[in-house]
């Protein structure tokens, strides 16, 4: 890819911007994200962008992430599933900007096997980006997680995007931890207390009772000594256990399952995948990012 | 049930006092909860129920609930099941407080057939109460429902609370509405979406998968044409349907349900119980308290 380019990955906590000359990153920014700037979102790129553009204006500029939805600056629309690539790249909305053509991508929206819709906007780059970078990802029947606050289960095949699933299984566990009766007020930062409550939580979501396990973070703590560090781990333990179970029976796939993201949220995952003999192997989420706008070296 | 008498149900929203004569209720005072007073019980105590002494001491005082919790004032312990009405009064602490008798009661504590520890304060009190008052209820295996904050299965055998289990499904119910971006935040209180959204959430329930179906709270608004008391009421069907689903997984009983409470809840907990093919019958929540205590008339 030659050429130079900015492109940003706009999502609800921040701006990552990135100067790219001939594929390669030559100027880095960050700013707010849209959940701060909201319909100032123009004023904020203007802000931020103006020290990647002190060397000339680029060739073009590509937006992905939340800046696309509705209510915020320029609406881009949702691809359906299944989608490939460039089903999703022609679905972007284009115009000019100051003197430089401008995209904001599409975000996909699909229809589950039970009839529930769903929608996502920024994920989808990263996956793209990720069959750019591993080939044999956009081969067969495969499933992708992405961990966060709201985790995304993507059935893909063949390179194309098939179907998906939200999971707020982040944002409860925040909700239970922080605001409920069930949250541990007095942790230590107990490594070890914590992983065991969390191997706890994994086994005890075998049993396929998320509600019914739930005040055990509480009552074992009255009742049976445990601390408040094997509490937040056994939540955490049990929602990630259910959930995984149930996007595994919801979207099936026969290879590995694939994790994109970092850090220590991804590290639960493949314990969680691992616990119930399926094999993980996780992919950053910023260089996928980068490679699903196209414009970074891929060799 | 002669003599006089002054009972109170202490929970953490708020005290009820009732002054008995000769097992009729003759006068009544309400004061602050638990959660509100802390350790400031006892004056709260002395306040409120200084109307109903100016016709003289009782020759009792009893409170249930969580009055008898740890560093409230006195603590009262728990009976441990299988536990039987005259376990659970055995248990109760007694002293004498400004040269009345009073009694605080007991709670009850289990371990589940999963192993599971669990506690409780105060439905006890309206358990016991039932089979008083409906001694049919204290015949063959069955299961009780008390629907809450906090909601308590219960599985009792000829008269004895077996074992039984917290469901913290009313906390998380109000943090996912009023807390989560799944909340519906413009709601115009129609009942029909609402119910609507309560029978569909019911009927999503039966697929088992609580976390994969969260998110359409959102997602169907957002591309499905639902509404946001559509989603409110969707919410809390697709809670308490697969709450109902467990616990009566977890607990087996062959008879009809009993609920004991009153209002909407219980309305709501008898329409999924309904979906299931189980018949239920209510009884009032205060009554049932009043008959636990033991100093009211059953007849």
């Amino acid at each position: 890819m030659t050429g130079t380019h900015i492109i940003g990955d706009w999502g609800t906590s921040r701006l990552r911007l990135f100067r790219i000359s001939d594929g390669h990153i030559v100027a880095r920014r960050d700013g707010p994200g849209i959940g701060k700037v909201g319909q100032g979102a123009e004023q904020a790129l203007a802000e931020t962008i103006a020290p990647l553009m002190a060397d000339g204006a680029p060739d073009e500029i590509a937006l992905c992430g939340m800046i696309g939805a509705r209510d915020i600056w320029v609406e881009a629309p949702y691809a359906d599933c299944p989608a490939t690539m460039d089903d999703w790249r022609a679905a972007a909305v284009r115009f000019d900007w100051r003197g430089v053509p401008l995209s904001i991508m599409a975000g996909l929206a699909c229809v589950g096997s039970d009839r529930i819709a769903d929608v996502m906007r920024d994920e989808e780059t990263q996956i793209f980006g990720a069959f750019r970078l591993h080939p044999q990802l956009g081969q067969g029947r495969r499933l992708i997680v992405l961990p966060g606050t709201h985790n995304k289960w993507v059935l893909v095949e063949d390179g194309r995007i098939l179907s998906f699933r939200t999971m707020p299984t982040g944002e409860l566990f925040a909700l239970l931890r922080d605001q409920s009766v069930l949250g541990p007020k007095d942790m230590s930062g107990d490594a070890v207390q914590q992983q065991a409550g969390f191997t706890e939580g994994l086994a005890r979501a075998g049993d396929g009772r998320l509600l019914a396990s739930l005040f055990a973070a509480r009552s074992m703590r009255l009742r049976a000594g445990r601390s408040s560090d094997w509490a937040a781990g056994y939540l955490s333990g049990l929602l990630i256990g259910c959930e995984v179970r149930e996007a595994m029976a919801l979207l099936p796939a026969e290879q590995d399952v694939t994790l994109i993201g970092d850090g220590r949220l991804s590290d639960l995952y493949g314990q969680a995948l691992g616990a119930m003999g399926v094999v993980s192997r996780r992919l950053d989420g910023e260089v996928c990012a980068l490679a699903g706008l196209g414009f970074v070296e891929t060799e």
